[in-house]
């Protein structure tokens, strides 16, 4: 192989044992590339800082660029890093032809020579530069209107991986791991409840993203009282856990199973139906606890408690509720708008909304994904949402525990 | 017990072999309360139709009504039946309290002394009876206004539970039969072959519901030779299943995974968002195939040969592709117009659409439904799809298989 | 068809509403042969048995038999049943050809006339005629010696399907039901706690079978407790729970994974061995509880109350501890011996030793089956087990759960 | 912290881009260590070795030692090793506290000042050191005896981390990804027909790993084909596969379930145990196809061409069939024999025999182990079999595209 086509880059921090320079390395072999360090300057002892510069040699400039694509999310960026580039979009609602496509990970743009930070950081979109520069944040495709100014190309940005708080102690252990339920769960409940406390005492938010099959496993009660404590700020959720959880409270049923016997009522297959319905003469679920029908529950509990939600629709409702957003895009926008703020997020079992909320946050929000199939758990990570825990568990049991360690260290 | 709240109900058909009349006996009991079999003429061969009447008796009109409510879907009605009621919808988009709710079951109506069919079945909606009378049909909730005259309470309805087709030889088998991937394979794709075909010789349509996992694991071309070939009718999927079986026609990855070598491709995980930027461009999916864009795949397949499709949006969607329908309720109702002359339904690889498709599904519309995944065939059949045959295997696999034997067997 | 071979079976009991007439109908069509119902006497009100002979009609000898082999597991016996034949066995160590092939129903042997129960009730056994008659037991093929009388054929056996405790009010409902996590668990952890209570008041036994599972996510000293409480009275396991119970005690790690922390610790992947070296250097874990060695954990709690444990060996074991059984036939009979007067099974996340021990116990004993993962559930109902309560759960958090609920109603 | 315990460690070879360095320094950090990294001479392009030589500072004995312990198997040994250490056991059946416990990494001893190659090696062993000196073998626990010399400690004793094949192309993808079942399965399929070719092709054997549901499923006939044309050449398995594969040769059924229909047939549940029996009484499987009564299968194929096989017992068998071993020793033992020789290893379909397998295999024999239940792979993956590739899908439908593979590639 002749690799006449080079790049030099570099990078800068704890790049060795953080895993990022190796990544780099093996990266430019992957695709074919040669690589030459021209300078290391090794932190001796772990809390020094490390800086590399490589010369990246490839056969042609596609490799080339194929390399640079691939190490660029590692934090590896040219030596001499010119102004970002951004042009007019000339289609309304898609990004021009080359658009950056952003990460969930901080994300810098040079813009006048200065590095600057990109705000409402989301991953899978584009980067729009504020008309009068200075300023940057991604939107979604859909968002884009005639004139826009897009990032294009890689030129002129740089991704910060994330401080990787896990490194002290468990970064290779995590990621040998496959996703299990053969774990201790009593530690994987201690430090959600942990890391709900911190999140809290931080004044930041606690979102809950949840599925049907906590109110069917019986957790409805246990979702209430940790509303009702100002341990969940916002919750996510859809049609399916509003409308079972509401049942319950009509008729102590949840899909028509009894949740005190466990087995199916007469008519019980009707009760969600009949549940939504009267919310619906009703006017909505604000309406029914201000009217006193509906008097206990998670939904009872949001309202009391001013707690936001965000219910959103799916192809799989009856009805739906009139709170229920049935467009997707306006459901998400709705989410977007109460993630600032937002600490710590605890999703149990719903497949859906975790991926799209995975989606929708920043790689900064630590996320604990609790679902009793492991291939939900393994989807969420498989789609790059880093920052996630996976425990392979079940709902109600969960967050039984969950609720009684919150009991255990109130006040502590 | 004094049970002294009496109703008398009658029956017939193939009650006994068929289950019903032990259903219904055993309901009465279940319930609390007691019954006297007042005739029995039992089908002496197995062609004979049996008749019987039963005295049922409860403590309570409350337990006598549930019993009632309980054994109706099992195709017992009161010995006299008067005509239905049916009352104004006092609000729009809500049933009046105490509507009827509808089974995916073939329903009929007594609308002066006379019992005539309900069109448009499907699972939990309401009767709308035709403002001249004579006719009537399940609507939707939604789709109510003020002053639509809608069925309340079970007088004057009956259900005719549903022809067994599976009574000859597997009733038993097939109900004592939990959901298990330990199952001959090769007898379910040439069962499902069969029934396409059958199907498609009826001069009905063979409908498939799609989840991405079909592209993932490397199906594109099986299900667009399917297409082609005019043995796939209509397509219900989401956004995902559209991208990356065009981002396969665009890059050859799916999800950024190379269909070639299975293994991640530089930047891949950006192929998905430019795919549908790219087509969002173009202005949809047939305009990429007119231009000249899109040239392989379900997508490109389903444009050529004028397959109708849906694609129904969800919050977890990247983009979408301007095809998709963003909000569910008019999803729904783009899925329901495409359902009638709909013979055989094949849903591989997506919980979602699976679970949507099934709730607008008469029961008389046989489904196959295929999925790695055994809480996915377990969450539909536990909702009621009695009409659903589940197989727990691997997308791709089978459909390889099932194209063979559809090879096999062409022209036979 | 000419149907010109026939033969008159008779039935009694509960036959309608307990599904045993409707499935011997049921089963003679699925055969190809044609019924015609004599006599039927039909209990009026449930508590009434009812009557029924039938004949049966078939084409061919090979097809009678066909279905009688169907019926007769459902109580349907011919009008005149003969005394049981049993012969010689010719060959150590196998049944005579045609042997009748036991289920784990109650049945009974006519022998000089008269209906005697057979001993040892367990599937896929032969029966054992004593040599002076008026006995019968089931044996496994392994232990027949040469000569044994070995009943061969149905005739003059009978089967009694078991009194069926769900019949009152969820019959139906269980059989419709596929396996699944969504059911309300509180539920399910108040009946086993129940039947573990009533069992003891009972003075039967409770025995627990435990995948090792159990320890890895949390739960031995929850399963010590229960031991030592006198709830747990019989432990079937493997080298692996009791290695893991003892590394716990040893390390306070469990295949490495420390408990308290949830991480990998150092050499923690060697301590189950040395676990195990140190067991064996001891002679064995009843010496190390002697010696002060080992002082908590479930295996401790057992040796310390004199609990009787059975640890099978299989080929994926490192070590074993002395105390395994490396011959899975010495196993079995092992486990059988500590069978009788067991009242009630819970089995915890093994598929294995699940399936083993379902083989061996009569339908009598009721079993619960918790397992995080739906397909061991499945497996194991699938293989006939059909007293068995399956539930989808995650091993430490339901055990946490059940050991609650046992506190609560403590004296109650 | 005062660190003042000091060792000086050494690695030699792709240090950087292999993650072994990074991985070391990250443990060293992890146990609360510090390092200096002394000397680092970095291989300027992707083919030259690099050396390292780190100070590593612990603040006791017990740290320093932990530490040392966790590095050991990444292969960074002391700077001045000693020879290694044997000391006589002192008890039969076990090692002496403080035993080497053995990887299933190529690992080496320093004996009389050189460096020799561990025999057999084999993980969670012992390492017997020959009397002369000069050899060693890991040997398992059970098998030593008394004046054994078995190596104590770490001192002169290295790992040789694998030659990572993967390094090249997908080394992180591979790692950063959770066992999924979306994946392209058509490479899957071509790559472990490759492996299978290029293996028999190298003069090695293919080792099959069985379980019953690969007959279940319907495979039996496709596997018999590998097995007759010679592209499987030793087989393991238990008693349930054989059992089932002569069943469905006998009866045409599998546990009673037809594979040309798919429905139980009559009697059918009793199939598995007369096929068994019937076996028994002609004195084996070699017995019942050199009579001519075994004449098709997977059995009968391994028999017909000599190809060896092991039938290990376990306690859920029925019977066993003659050939089968029932104590688990004794059955490792006849696997150990075997695998000399085995180049490539397919497991399919079996939690028990896939574990047992691997632990029993040297890292260098690579392994694909197909299962349709993530938690399978998972749980193999888990348990340090790094050399597995493992695929989510179903039994039947995988072999039989194998099948088609391996005949479409034959004599390519």
């Amino acid at each position: 192989m002749s690799a006449s086509f080079v790049e030099h880059v570099e990078m800068t921090g704890h790049i060795v044992d953080s895993l990022l320079l190796p990544k780099v390395l093996d990266a430019i072999l992957s695709r074919g590339g040669q690589y030459h360090i021209e300078t290391l300057r090794l932190g001796e002892k772990q809390d020094d800082p490390s800086f590399v510069r490589i010369e990246v040699r490839a056969a042609s400039p596609q490799q080339l660029e194929a390399i640079l694509a691939e190490v660029h999310p590692h934090g590896a960026v040219p030596s001499q890093a010119a102004d970002c580039v951004a042009v007019a979009a000339d289609v309304g609602g898609a990004f021009p032809d080359g658009f950056y496509c952003s990460t969930n990970f901080r994300t810098q743009l040079k813009l006048g020579g200065e590095w600057i930070d990109v705000e409402d950081q989301e991953m899978d979109c584009g980067i729009l530069v504020d008309p009068e520069g200075g300023a940057a944040r991604c939107v979604p495709m859909t968002s884009v209107r005639v004139g826009d100014r897009i990032v294009v190309g890689r030129t002129g940005t740089r991704v910060l991986p994330p401080e990787s708080e896990m490194r002290k102690h468990e970064l290779f252990e995590f990621m040998a791991s496959p996703v299990s339920s053969e774990r201790p769960k009593a530690v994987s409940v201690r430090e959600i409840a942990h890391a709900m406390r911190k999140t809290r005492a931080a004044g930041e938010k606690v979102l809950a993203v949840l599925g049907p099959a906590v109110v069917h496993t019986g957790g409805s009660e246990l979702v209430a009282r940790l509303v009702r404590d100002g341990l969940i700020n916002v919750l996510f959720a859809g049609n399916a856990l509003a409308t079972h959880d509401m049942e319950q409270a009509f008729y102590g049923t949840s899909l028509g199973v009894s949740l005190d016997q466990g087995i199916p009522t007469h008519e019980g297959h009707e009760h969600h139906l009949r549940t939504i319905n009267t919310i619906r003469r009703i006017g909505g679920i604000r309406a029914a606890v201000e009217q006193g029908k509906l008097s206990s529950g998670i939904m009872y509990e949001c309202v009391k408690s001013s707690t936001p939600f965000v219910l959103a629709g799916s192809i799989r409702d009856d009805g739906p509720l009139p709170e229920v957003v049935t467009d997707s895009l306006v459901a998400q926008d709705a989410m977007r708008r109460l993630l600032p703020g937002v600490g710590f997020c605890l999703m149990v079992a719903t497949t859906l909304h975790s991926i799209a909320v995975g989606n929708l946050l920043p790689a900064a929000v630590k996320v604990a994904c609790v679902d009793i199939n492991p291939a939900t758990v393994t989807k969420l990570m498989d789609r790059g949402s880093t920052q996630t825990v996976g425990i392979v568990s079940d709902a109600e049991p969960f967050i039984r525990a969950l609720v009684a360690e919150l009991d255990r260290t109130r006040g502590a």
